[in-house]
């Protein structure tokens, strides 16, 4: 790494000759190659920006010019010139680097992201604060085409192009966003665009046509008739122009002269200016290149074959053993229709969307209008089922409370990565998600014990009359058998799976089977004997079980992967309230009310207290302390 | 009212000759004015589209064929040609018919609203479904230009245009959402468009240049170079024909032979198409038609001359007492900024807009920008004011988490309307906000009893160094005087506003004065005496004094404007737990799981049992019952 050990800062760079950038651009791509091919990470994005990042540092001034990365897991390149080489080994463990611009980890780290298309809304909030305050920075957007799909852009975009403030959007354009790019924007953006001259040759044309009053009106007029005739070819530009953006591009975002000339003049514009630049995701590494949608996001593995190393092996993910639960009720059920935002592999839907291609919408980064389209569906008799994370969900909030709960809709909501996700840090946790949908009316609320359960929790999501959210956590199953006839649950009933004596555990979900091994170890050291159930269902709690539980032993602990305000356990303090228990002790275990970090899944349970040994030392302290 | 009378459906409309729609529309008009006139109402988006909604009907065959109505406010006239002619005098009554369509009053309705942008998405699910079942009814969506600044309205458009499914969207441009129109979208829209010639001709040209493989090729050069000079002028169907949608239009909106002709020819295509049509809000009412905005929604008015109503007169409205203590505070403080999603009226923020014009951001229809916009403010260290309905926050969820509570940035959000708004119902209660905000990382709820306290409030959030959310009611303050010099209160502690001896009520916010009234009314008709306390703080919680209350007096009583189900009172359950204090007998009096119908605010807090009487009576069961 001989030029890069030099680059200790943004300064170094430009210190450079032109003629070495591609040797940077070379070793940049090797240190995250091979850091991903052990901590796993973004890496076809972060590879496909190299140049670019390259270009920006070298072109423009961070940390006073700002550059605001969209969703940010292609920011490797951009960490690593601006002095975090170092740590760089660290990415994406606990307290290390982390895979997502961080202000508290750099200052060249303008503003914080994770979730998709928020950065044109964020670059014009950093453009407004540079004008109240005089300041006279320049203020970038890095946002890929598949953000595009997400319809904050264009509110964004709307904004700022009325303001036409000084500020200049890259869009970063690889055809593909997580997996293939789905949208009439996609087939819009590939057609072929103009070049650079068309932006001078405009302004000429402009000027000699703003005197319309006078000689310019019949020009005006036939411009008009002309561009009316040819309208149904467009360049990609005019979609941004319409916005008030004035658009350069398409160019090649490999080329770094071609790069750096642009930059350099749209450097000395004061317009709102968009940059349509063209990217190849996984540039430079062959593997990626040729299974992007594999390497957008991947775990370790083998430098060599670019074969990625399986887990600690064993059970299948929750997320496949979901996707053949669906596509074994659909086939039983032509209303069962399936929708994704832009996850159709993460979120196991591939297998339904090739048995069932018609049923099956992938409706891009565009959680809102998933939720409504999947209403308007369900009122005509369909069962749309919407896999979403549980953290992206939270986009589509006031969606699911406005047309699907106050509508009573039959939507189902699954809810992939509840909990704690790993190393991916706090944006994508899904910690919120009970909380979030408890409140809402009409709303069930269902958590599976293990992979099994999930299956009869989808079927009897499917046989219920109004929405339902489905949550389950990333990552392999507990390894139980599947049934292979699946059956709708009761609904609103838990599971008693342990008697006890000293005390009722009410374990929701991905917490069950940690429950059942902290009584176990209790009772085998001669602790509290615990009688351990599967809570099932959040909303209807189980009303009788838990008021039973309660008079029985006075002592109750809940837990859940959610966070502590106004989840599972608050229902359950919420019942004994409504029905007046008192004297019971309750002990709630969950998340605390503080941003999670970034950490393996195992680390980060164990750190909050909810692997097997840290609930049986909770538990006991709290029945100790009676 | 003689040809409207005999309209009980759109079947008797379709029997009329079309000479006679013309005096259909003026006894539409009649209809409208005078119940809002006594009612109250979306006045001006429903005379705004009499005629378009004459001639949808005309054309098309609801419910078969399905319309959605972006919003909804502007349904009047379709409410009263599909059978509600005789219940359309309790409009936005308790049990009446509602200012919005709804499902359950009319098949004619095919899907529900109330918030802006979600009729493309609703469309598009409605024609998917059409598709998958073999049915051939057409589906329509009528968006404003407003709703067209939110994003979802993009994201549908890239969905549906990539599908190309049969399906209209009737873009209804009046230049004007609720205020002024803002963005560059608004601009662009207004420029002159093309008439429905170019339709034909594009299709023309089209299919010549589709052999573009042999000889078009040149002729397709040719055609790019010439739009590229050109393309500073573009028309308005150019966006949209950039999502994959055919464009016509603009026509005008209030020419009936050109809405009847203009629908019948596209009733005959079978792919996605757009209609600009353009419509003059409050057409047809002079006082409407010259301040849109103010009957955008108005109150009961005097039907000569326009004048609006008094309320019960009195005490100025939070959101008056907001704006001009916001305006001092500003005076004072160059850090803050003050930013709308289009309610610059609405949200109090006309004389903030006037003196600070600099200072002052209405982004359009687009609360998820708003927030990220104020993030990126934040960042730099302005102090930015989002003054947002509660339940338009909603849609705003994510990026409060996101982008706000994540990086504990110093963002306020100023929620007015918290609690029942009354007739607007279900969709715009504010009836969730302490539920969806309190589980956020760093963020401080409060809410004030009082218009005084509101001040107060405002610059104890701008001293703060994190995310604040402020919660205020709909309508006119209690009537206190204002103090003049406005000074912070010390963050999470409540206020001991009377003494008691059977129990203590901790009230939040609008519950205050009351809880204040239930008290002595308890008191004088020799009933439980009871301590009353100014919660102000939902989080953090005055958590000494709570636990120092259910220790005296083992009875708690608490009342928010919110769910029960997360909300003000759970916090104080999960305190009591997590303080290991048992014991305590706790009541929570709030909002039920359930929809909360429409009706004046007064009918509908005593129908939730949260007027002075209900919660004495609640209070003294509760009392009673030890």
């Amino acid at each position: 790494m001989a030029l890069l050990d030099t680059i200790d800062s943004p300064a170094d760079l430009k210190r450079l000759p032109v003629s070495r950038l591609p040797q940077v651009a070379e070793e940049l791509r090797r240190v995250i190659i091979q850091t991903c091919s052990t901590n796993g990470g973004h890496l076809a994005p972060s590879l496909g920006v190299v140049e670019l990042t390259i270009a920006l540092h070298r072109v423009f001034s961070t940390p006073e010019d700002k550059i605001v990365w969209d969703v940010g897991h292609q920011a490797y390149a951009h960490k690593l010139l601006t002095g975090r080489r170092d740590r760089f080994s660290t990415l994406r463990k606990l307290d290390g680097i982390s895979g997502f611009p961080k202000r508290d980890e750099s200052p060249h780290d303008a503003f914080e992201v994770g979730h998709a298309s928020t950065s044109i809304s964020a670059a014009t909030g950093l453009a407004a604060a540079r004008d109240l305050a005089g300041r006279r920075n320049k203020v970038l957007a890095v946002i890929g085409d598949g953000s595009m799909t997400g319809g904050m852009a264009y509110e964004a975009m709307n904004h700022a192009g009325h303001m036409n403030r000084d500020m200049i959007v890259i869009l970063n354009d690889n055809e593909m966003s997580i997996a293939e790019n789905v949208g009439a924007l996609s087939n819009f953006l590939t057609r072929t665009g103009s070049s650079e001259f068309v932006y001078r040759f405009k302004k000429n044309v402009e000027s000699f046509l703003g005197r319309k009053d006078t000689v310019g009106k019949n020009l005006l007029h036939l411009a008009k008739k002309l561009e009316d005739s040819f309208k149904g070819f467009f360049t990609p530009g005019m979609l941004f122009e319409a916005f008030g953006f004035e658009y350069i591009g398409p160019i090649d975002g490999h080329d770094l002269p071609m790069l750096l000339e642009t930059l350099e003049k749209v450097k000395k514009y004061h317009d709102a200016v968009l940059i349509h630049v063209l990217t190849k995701k996984g540039k430079g590494y062959k593997p990626a290149e040729d299974d992007p949608s594999l390497f957008h996001g991947v775990g370790p593995f083998d430098l060599e074959s670019g074969r990625v190393l399986k887990g600690k092996g064993g059970a299948a993910s929750y997320t496949a053993i979901f996707g053949s639960a669906l596509c074994k009720l659909a086939a039983d059920d032509e209303r069962v229709v399936a929708i994704t935002a832009a996850m159709p592999d993460g979120t196991g839907l591939i297998p339904f969307s090739r048995q069932f291609p018609k049923r099956f919408f992938d409706v891009g980064i565009a959680e809102q209008h998933a939720v409504t389209f999947a209403a308007g569906l369900a009122t005509q008799g369909f069962r749309p089922v919407f896999t979403v994370y549980s953290s992206f969900l939270q986009r589509a909030y006031d969606l699911v409370f406005h047309d699907v709960c106050l509508q009573n809709l039959p939507v189902i909501f699954a809810l992939d990565r509840a909990g704690v996700v790993g190393n991916d840090g706090p944006t994508h946790h899904g910690s919120l998600d009970i909380s979030l949908l408890r409140h809402l009316p009409n709303m069930t609320v269902m958590a599976p014990r293990d992979e099994n359960e999930l299956q009869h929790m989808l079927a009897t999501a499917l046989g219920m009359q109004g929405p339902v959210a489905l949550r389950y956590p990333r990552g392999n199953g507990v390894g139980v058998a599947l049934d292979q006839i699946i059956t709708p649950l009761p609904v609103g009933r838990a599971e008693v799976l342990r008697e006890g004596k000293d005390g009722a555990v009410l374990a929701l979900g991905s917490m069950v089977h940690p429950a059942l091994e902290a009584a176990l170890q209790l009772e085998r050291d001669g602790g509290p004997s615990l009688a351990v159930v599967n809570a099932r269902f959040v909303k209807p709690l189980d009303e009788e079980l838990i008021q039973f539980l309660a008079r029985t032993y006075g002592r109750l602990i809940t837990l859940e992967e959610n966070a502590l305000q106004g989840g599972f356990g608050s229902a359950v303090l919420e019942l004994l309230e409504e029905k007046g228990i008192r004297g019971t002790r309750v002990l709630r275990l969950g998340y605390p009310d503080a941003q999670i970090p970034q950490g393996d899944q195992g680390v980060l349970r164990a750190m909050l207290g909810l692997d097997p040994a840290g609930l049986a030392s909770s538990m006991e302290a709290f029945l100790r302390r009676d």
